[in-house]
Order: structure tokens, then C-alpha cells, then sequence
């Protein structure tokens, strides 16, 4: 957050194994397992819908209107990286485009999440190259003042450390603490565990209320029924 | 608005067939009908293009973070009800995902309105369970505080009583108070019976101008033409 | 922008053939090549996907939540215009439907850029008419107010004369000042140039520092790279 | 909410003494007696600090950019009345301005809440005529499209019945509907009642965690306190 | 608008006397006199309350997060002027502080109209130099970047040439372009006249029903009374 | 940012002088001096105007709607320590109001920094207990669900660790991390140094072009004069 002008080349991505389970499981079950703290804020959302991926976190801290650091991220990128991207001050500028998605690609990122503007959707689109942004934007950026790449940046009201898991779908963006991401792992496939049981259940007419036990603890809230 | 805890079992509907109708006619065309009032706002959207519903609202008051009443109100749900939820304050939270639409679909709803926060939407698109909210997020909520089912709610800036027909497609959210649906109904077909007519004469080149007679009213309020 | 109750019929249209090559070069790389100046607000999104349309600017001026003008500025429009609206006051109503759309599009106008709300989308989409707004909205308007056509306006906080150039895309609305199209268009065509040669080099792994020649420049800036 | 062109001119007004008492205990405490439901949305703000009032409503339904119903509102104030206006649609317009607040005073009007902009603040505030509203814009209003005097109105997200009770302060606005203005006093005043013994253990450095005896809760919560 | 890089020296101001006398009329009664057009939007707002300026205008195109061209429009001010300052692309930074604040002062500016943010208003405030601004940011801005000086700009959402009248109070910006200022002048002049006589009248409790002679257009309408 | 249920009891607080002159410095300075990051989102604003303090932070984590750790919060303040408080969620709720205040004076907090509302302002402000918040909101809060005490904490896009400096007065809040206090602190002092000589020269009509000798970088970027 506060070191500006530095690229940290060492960093430690937690397993890819584990980023790629978490990915299937989904943003909003991660984020139940993760006890609902670690989630981009909801204006955050998908240039196409679809796309559904998870990868390593390759931090970028941006100036405003300034897209330099992408380019030095790039060298950074392993395969199954994905890059997000902060900024020091609010900017809905288009900071990204289809020839960095085209070096990203080619790096091996996963996508893209960035607390600002991209453009050139359309082929970003074509390309598959997912991007998670605030907004969509013509508007082009100077390459003329350092920020930093690898260390950690807070996206969206989200705090990133460099390696840390971060899952991305429709539904928005979360992210998983490296440390964390084993036992986030084990608690999500857990609750996933059930769902079908529960959906089938659901699907033939089966009440929620019954389902999980609800009517005793309304009833003890003072839940009243009038007909 | 102002009774919390407490479930109304025994809604008067508007009738199927005016809710069905009105539903035909779409939700601009219901607007003009109703005199240009009972519009939710415009930032309620669907979460995917195309659907296009009108139902019979069961009406749920939730508390920010808690979507416990949505669960109690599944089980006040009909064929052909669509769910609109209210909230006592502003939330982005995700409410509502695929199990509870599971459970909404399988009681015979017809879609869900909702002045907050929708998750699973991919899942909830290939479902065909349309949904129109404020925001997409993949934040859980708790079940923990009563609000209530079948109240008068403000929804997004609209009054709904339950019973009341909701028209619901992708231009927005019309309430029609169950008093007014067969009168609203008359009007609203009334303006569809020539669209189609106007349609092929604009086509063809007419101009509203002189197809609405526009001229001498422009004339009148001083409209120059400069050359 | 001042004058309120006038038409202007003759105005100065951009040619055709440069109106329509800028729209092949598309709203990003004719903003880069404006000097980034002459986009409208990010907020100005496509009701649809995939449309990308330039023409030459029929300017209106509406008044908020009437479309009058509007059916005014129908007479105006000439094959290979895209109408452009701006409000005197900021406003989300549903300021334009299938009927006007209709008529415009039996005018020759290619798709409509409009400060406010457009409703009948579904069907818009269907007749393949494009239109750029700040919103959707079933809202309709009334016909009581003079503004005018054919003025500077400003919209979406873009000054557009008639005339000018619109260039409209997925990525958003650029408007290009008559007397500059030509040198506009001379100087995004030569960045389109090597653009394809670019992609090439970055598909291939050579990475944006060394294509650009940015090491340099980052280190003299002071960027530090710690292992 | 859906009746266009109506004014109701006998009103049933809670007494008095109840509004003005509930007046005296202010919106927060209000608003907490309430079940925390009936609060306008935060975004109403005063036009200068330091005012608290209370009253009666008289409702007025705006079509935006349009202040006639507002003159029409005039005749039906009563001393002790407040204003509260709501809008067809979303609105920053002036629509009010130091003549009708000379009008509303002259009445015996308390004050006005508008979801919409108000204008000549300096004035108003000379004049101690409290306006809570959206916005403050120099911009005027016409007095063209018929709305509606004291019909339910939704303004600012909360619903609004003719003779209600209305509280607005600095923290904000709170609507009490009639048929429970008395118990609401009750239970408010019994909030307040032993506020200021609390607030004298708190001066003292007495710990809420002690006052309120939460640390058990906290505890059985699982709250872990680290060295 | 659309020229980067240029100061333009010679810019013919709006007559002083005509700039000052549309001053004591304020914003709300020139912007009623231009027909409703010309107002800033009404984010703009004053960083203290009380302000009442007009002045000639110096416009500003900046770049976001930029505030170079300040400096260099500095030198272009001359006493009288009130500067107004445009950005390229959406910018709260901090773009004016009180050095600048002092150097303006200096220079004669009777204030600074800016679609940004300002910082230090605690010394801003005391130095008596009013703002109106977007944002208020301690965020500093770099100077890198050209933009221009007395260029066409539009602020806010409204089109300023150099030397136009800007009236600037706690109700909003309102811009009379140099060609219409002594028109503009003339009818707020007319408006304001009778405005004692009308707040002595209603102050009386006259209604505006009565004094405006609305109550028959009311009937006409439709408007019914129920008792 | 990821840890529920736990208070850090031992922090390591920034030393008392460095935060003290700190916070004369004001947020501006200090921010410009830590090279423009570390600033909280501008949406962040006082309750009152003239309030400018600076202290130790003591991070909050809280649930949307949930104030129960503020109570837990209260023992962890010791004198000079500056109340900084996150969300899980975006919220407006009134979390603060004066009883909490009561306490935390009396524990010896200068102040609070919430990511959400705040009530009871009129008597805050008498209290001289200054708040910066992102809203003002008469609604209350449950006691139900468990943040955290002393944990790093993003507030309004600021990262956080209990110990830190904060900054905060009218133009914004600014954090210094304990281990650039002292750094920081040389900077801002450096910068502050010549402010009243540059003042001085400004006020006598010296201009910033060439104080600061702009105009060959000026010229060189390429500026013209046009007379």
C-alpha cells in the first residue's frame, strides 16, 4: 500500500492446486467459508458473463490515468497468475486493452481485476481473456509515474498480498489470504458437499423451513402468522 | 412498512388472467397506462436479458444482511406469485441464490424483485429464474432478525400491496395496485390496439410530426425553423 | 446550448467517407488519437452488445422527462446521422421507444447517443437499433416544452456541434469535431497501423518493457526490483 | 402513490402533543422506539444544521421539474403541519424556494421534506425555515402536470400517510405513522429516560461492556482476546 | 474543448458592471432568466456557506490529477475574473490549495469554480476565497501534463467560454455566455422587481393559488377536491 | 482484514510526539509527504468544520448494522489513540452516537473514523468529539455478530494497523504507518518549512510560473501563447 516506485520479483503463490479447487467452488461459496470477510465490493463485475476463474495473485499498485505498471507486471505473470490491479486515487480511465490481454495471454494469466477502467471489450471478449473492472472506458492512460508491483494493495476494499488466491465469477470477486487457503479449501468443499442433497430436497417442495429447522427459532423470535 | 414480524396468510390476488395480460403488454406500456406512476426505480435490473414476467406479489420486508424472512416466505408462495423483497435499509448483500430459487420455482413463482443483492446467477440464468435487484454480490447473509411477509412494502421507491400484479421485463418494474389492474389493463390494451399501425406508417417514412399532429402545437409554443 | 425553441435545418455535415472510417478504427483508438480529449462519460453504456456505428452528429436538446424534440428532430436526420441528445437537466426517463426508433431508423440514422433514458429495449435490439444511454427505464415523457435541434449541446460532458463526427462502440461514445475529422482520422489510422504487428510480437512472449523500450525510462524514474 | 390529480382536504392529524413531544425526543430515538423501520434514506439532508422539528404531514405528490402541487399544498397547511413532498420521478430539481416558504410559514408550516432540490437557501435560513431535501439546485420548476395533496406518498423510501408524524433533525428523518404515534412516545420516552444516568456512568469511565453486561454474550459469541 | 496545449491571452470579458449586477441577482433569478439552461450540475457546491460572487470567467482545461494549467492561468486573471476550471477525465484530487488560493487572490479572481477537488478550505475559508468544487481531497496533484487556458470548457455539464459571466452562490454555478449577458441581466432585473411586493403578499397569507390566478388552469387540468 | 472474533490487546503504538506534530501538520501536507498514498477515500467527511486532530489507531472490524464492537473497542483506548472502524459490508447505519462518544472521551479518544454513519451530530459537535464519516443516519444497530478489535483493518480504501498515525481534519483522513512516522514526519516538516516564505511572495503578485520556474518545462512540453 505505501512503498511506491518497488517490484517484488520473489513471491510465494500458494498451490496452485489448491487456487484451482477454490476457483470450481465458486466466488460466493469461498466467500461463505472465508466467513464472509474478503469479497472486492459488488461494483466490481465482469466485462462478459461466464467466465469463471480462480489463480494467484499478481499485485499492481497504478497511479491514475497512468497504466505503466501493467507493463512491468507482465514480466511477473507466471502461468496461472491473475492479475489485480489498485489504484492510488479513484480513476475510471481504461488502463487496459487488448495488447496488454494479448502479452498477459501469452504470460499466462488467468485475467484481470482492476479497480478502474479497460477497454477494447470486444476482443478482450473473443479472446477470452476475463477482465473484472469498475468500469469500461475509450479513454487511454500515460506511462509517465511509478507505482508498484508485488506488494500489497488494497483493490476495491479488498486488501491482496501478492500470492494470495483469488476467485472470480458472476457473482463478483473474493479473495483468499495465502495462509488461509488450505482450511478455506476444506470448509467450502464441506458446504458444498450437501447443496445437491439440499437442492434436490428443495426441488420437490421441500420448505427451507423445514429443511434447516427454522420454525422453532421464529416462533422464539416472535414470529407471528395471521390469516 | 411498519409491522415487523408478523406473516399475512391470507392475500387477496389480483385475478390470473388481468395479471397475466398485463404481463403481455410490458412494463412501459403498463407505466403510460397507470398515468406514469408506479414505476420502480431505474436502477433495479434483470440479472439476465430477455425475461419478461408479471405475477401476483407476495411481498417480504427483509432486514439488511438477513434473508431469513425470504425462507418463511417460500412457504406463502402460489403459482404464479412473483416475490418482491424490500429491505429497512440499504444492502448490496447477496440474499437470494439457486437453493432458495430452487425452492421459489418449485412453490410456482414466477421470478423475484429484489431492492438488494442476488448471487449464483449463473446458475439462476440457465434455471430460468429471472431476477431483477439493485446488485449482484456474492455475500451470504445471516438469519438472525424478523421482517415480515405480506405487508405493504416500498420496493425501490414503489408501494406494494400484497396481491398487487407486478409487470417485470427488461425496461423495469411496474407495480399495478390490484383496485386499479382490470382499469389498467383496459387503457393499457387500448394503447397497444394501434402500435402496430403506427409502426408500419413510421416505417414508412411518416413522421410523428405529422402522423401526431405535432406542427401547429410546436408552431404555437413558438418553435422557430432557421435555415 | 443557450437557445431554446429553434431548428436549425442546414447544417455541416462531416463527409461520409471520413465519418465512416473512423468508426471502422472504433471509439479507443479515436480518442488516442484526439489527444484524449472528446469522450462522453463512462456512464454512456449500449443497451446491447457488438454494435459499433459512427455518423454525423443531429444534435437535440431536450428538455428533462420530454421527448418533443425528439420527434422534431426525426425531420432532420439524413442517412448516415446519429442523433445525439443531451437534457437541461439530468433525467433517467424513458425518453425513446420503438416508435421513434422506427422512424429514425426509416430516416437513415444509425443508432442514437442519448443523456438520459431509453425503454423498449428488448425490441430495439431486435431491429438491430443501437442506442448509448445513461439508463433504461419504462418511464415514458410528455410532449409540453420546447428545446432544440441542430444546437451545440453539451452531453454526458461532451461539447458536440452538428455535424460532427460520433463514434459509438462497446467501449463507449467519442465525438470528433468536423474541422479536425480529417487530421483525426490521418492520425488513427496510423496508429491502427502497427497495431497487428504488435499483437504478433506480444502473442509471441516479447513483452511490452522491451517492445516499447520502457527499462530505461522505469529505471531513470527510479523503479527498484528487489529478489 | 397512484392517484394523479387529487387533493384531500380533511385529514385526520395525530394530536398535537403527541407529534410535538415525539418532536422533543428526536429522530435517532424515535426511530429506535420504532422497531428501526420508517427512516428516510440518509441522502436527506438539512440545509442548515441545528434544526429539529416535528409535525403533521401534508403530503404532496411532484412530477419532477414541476412545483405546482406545492402551491396547491399551501391551502391545506395547518399550524403544526409539515410538508412532505415525493416525486414521480427522480428529481435535483429547485422546486422550492424563499416565496413558498414564505407562503408555508405564513400557514403555520414547520418546515418542508422534499426528494428533490430546493433553492434560495441563503434566504431560507435567514428566514428559519427548515427544508431537508436531496439536492440544493438554482434550478426552477414549471407548473404544467397535475400531482396529487395528501395522498400516501413514498419519499425518500419511506411511506407517508396524511397526518402522520414527522421528526427531522440533524441525524435525519423519521415517519411515525398515526395509529402508533401514542405507543411509540411510550416506548421512546422510556428510551430516554434512563439515557442520562447512562451517560453519566459513561463519563465516569464505566465500560459499556460492563453497563450492558455484554461480556458474557461476547464470550458464548466466541470472542478471544489475544496478549 | 478540444485544443490542448494553448493560452489564449486576449479574451474579450463581459463588461464589469453587467458581470456584477447579474451577481446581486443570484444564481436562482439569472438562471430563471436565461429560460432554464446554463446551470452547473448540482454536485458542485460552495466550500463555505454565505459566498455570493460573479465574476468574468478564465477557463481552465486540466488533466486529472494535474493542476499545471492552474499556474499558468494564474497569469491570465485579472481582478474581476472568477476562474473555472474543467478536467478531461472525472478528478477528486486536491487540484487548488491555499498557495494557489493566495497567488489568485493576488491576482484579483474573485473565486474558483472546478469540476474537482480542493484542499486546505479550514485556510481557504479564512483567507475568504470561495470554491465550488466536486470534491474536497487533501490528495496533492502533479504537473506534468498540458492542457490549455481560455478555451472553451465545458464544467460540470455546462459549456464556458472565456470571458463569460459566471454567478456562483450556496444555490449553484450559473454561466451567461458574453452574448446574452445584457438581455440575461435585463430580465432578472424584471423578475426580481416585483419579488418584494409577492413575499409581502404571501407573507400576509395571500395564497400563490390566489395571486398567481392558478386556480382555474388547476380545474382545467382536472384537479378535483374530496372532502 | 480476515480474522473474526479476536481483540489484540498489546499494540504497538506510534509514539505520542511524532503523532501529535503529525497532526499539525494537517492531512495535506502529511499525505503529499508520504508521496500521495495512504489517504482514505474522499467521500469521508466530518460532522463539524475546524476539527483537526491526529492519534494512535485503534482499528475496528464491525458487521454491517452491528456496533456491538465498538463496546469492545471502548477498553482498548488508551489517551491520544484514534478510533479507526471498518465494515464487512457497505452500511450507513448510525453505529455512533453520543453515549458511545460519552465513553470514549472519557477513555481518552479524539475521535472516530467510520467506514459507515453516524447519529446524534448536534450533540457530537457540542461534545467537541469529531466523527469523520461516509454518512449521518438516525439508524440504529443490533449487538448480534462479532468483528474484531486491533486487527489491519481497510477503511474507506485505507489499509489499517492498529498503532498507525491517523491524520484527519477538513480535508480527508490520511494514514502513516507506524514505521514511516517518524520519515514522514522529517518530509512533511521539510515541505511545511517554506510554505510561509512561498506564501508570502504569492500574495505579493510573484507568480507560481516563476517561483517555481514552469515556463521552460512549460515551453519545452510544447505550450504556445496565442495574443
Amino acid at each position: 500500500m505505501y512503498e511506491l516506485g518497488v517490484v517484488y520479483r520473489n513471491i510465494v503463490r500458494t498451490d496452485r492446486a489448491t487456487a484451482d479447487q477454490l476457483g470450481k467452488l465458486g466466488s460466493a461459496t469461498v466467500h461463505e467459508a472465508m466467513g464472509r470477510v474478503g469479497l472486492l465490493q459488488p461494483y466490481m463485475r465482469p466485462i462478459y458473463r461466464g467466465a469463471s476463474v480462480s489463480g494467484t495473485a499478481v499485485t499492481v499498485l497504478l497511479q491514475p490515468g497512468d497504466n505503466w505498471m501493467l507493463h512491468v507486471a507482465a514480466e511477473q505473470i507466471q502461468p496461472g497468475d491473475l492479475v489485480i490491479a489498485a489504484c492510488t486515487a479513484a480513476s475510471t480511465d481504461g488502463f487496459f486493452g487488448d495488447l496488454l490481454a494479448t502479452s498477459f495471454q501469452a504470460r499466462g494469466a488467468r485475467g484481470l481485476v482492476i479497480d478502474g477502467g479497460v477497454r477494447d471489450i470486444a476482443t478482450l471478449t473473443e479472446m477470452g481473456f476475463p477482465v473484472w473492472s469498475k468500469a469500461v472506458s475509450s479513454k487511454g492512460t500515460v506511462k509517465a509515474t511509478l507505482g508498484s508491483v508485488n506488494i500489497p494493495v488494497v483493490c476495491a476494499g479488498a486488501l491482496v498480498h501478492p500470492g494470495d488466491v483469488v476467485v472470480a465469477d458472476d457473482d463478483g470477486v473474493v479473495v483468499v489470504p495465502a495462509a488461509l487457503a488450505a482450511s478455506v479449501l476444506d470448509k467450502a468443499t464441506a458446504r458444498e458437499a450437501n447443496e445437491e442433497e439440499k437442492r434436490r430436497k428443495l426441488a420437490s417442495g421441500v420448505l427451507g423451513l423445514d429443511m434447516y429447522s427454522m420454525r422453532e427459532p421464529l416462533a422464539k423470535a416472535g414470529l407471528r402468522y395471521v390469516d
